[in-house]
């Protein structure tokens, strides 16, 4: 069931190099941004593998495990710097969290009562205050360096909405 | 504070193909794995962008924000597989919460009580564990393939650990 995907990692497991690198962010980055496929973050802010700690969860958003997270990159990983990335066309951002249930309960045939998908209708003001919330937090340094981003999935543009000081 | 990340982009715009994909995963997957920086879940199963919904928490544990990723990516965004994949030499495992907690304390210089980061000191049962959570999961289906698996940092093998059926 998985045969495709062990094969492609045994290609990419001939040309692997090891960067000999520990756990912590060699470039002393943290980035939250969203499952959404068609977001490669590492090509996105030309990084390679060792630079950042990537954080993804459904519209990057500042949960409670986000937090859990940010809290270890930053404290024992050697993040310095977070950038928490939204998208265009996210599934997440221009519904409610009632039409995302209907849709679960239609497709899944379940009953998602009780559930909390975290839709926004928006998506700027929801950043914001996730940003806030990430500098509220009593276990992360107040000179934490937070900024908020949109990436457009079209362009390839990050947008800067939310780089800002403390 | 992010210009050279800004930099970054607009290089990356420049030769940036727009799939003119929607946000649906091409190839029908999700993966959840660490927030680990030597950890590039693309280039380690052979994927594109557009071609899986990714999502990272640290240990790649199913917490209650990583089921609410997968229940999104599996209702609404075509997943039928997921691939939960644990790494070596990751800092979650082989500790325990208390140890996590006096480091955090230490380099914080804040009280970390009551905080929860999901340290284990037997990452296979947990990984084991975590799957179990996903196929007891109402709002997902039974036949959804579920596959567990480690990766060595250090050689790139994806180990799989945990592939049976449901």
């Amino acid at each position: 069931m998985f045969d495709d995907l062990l094969d492609a990692n045994r290609k990419f497991q001939s040309s692997f190099q090891d960067t000999g690198l520990a756990g912590v962010a060699a470039r002393g980055l943290a980035v939250l941004t969203c499952i959404d496929s068609r977001i490669d973050p590492l090509a996105m802010l030309g990084l390679h593998p060792g630079d950042a700690k990537i954080i993804r969860n459904a519209g990057a958003r500042v949960t409670d495990d986000a937090l859990r997270s940010l809290v270890l990159a930053v404290n024992l990983l050697g993040a310095k710097r977070v950038c928490v990335v939204h998208h265009t066309e996210c599934a997440m951002a221009g519904s409610t969290d009632d039409d995302v249930r209907a849709r679960i309960e239609a497709a899944s045939g379940a009953d998602a009562t009780g559930w909390e998908f975290l839709a926004t209708t928006d998506q700027r003001a929801t950043l914001a205050a996730d940003i806030a919330r990430i500098r509220a937090c009593p276990l992360l340094p107040d000179d934490l360096i937070v900024g908020g981003f949109v990436f457009d999935v079209h362009s390839g543009e990050l947008i800067p909405v939310s780089v800002g000081g403390a």
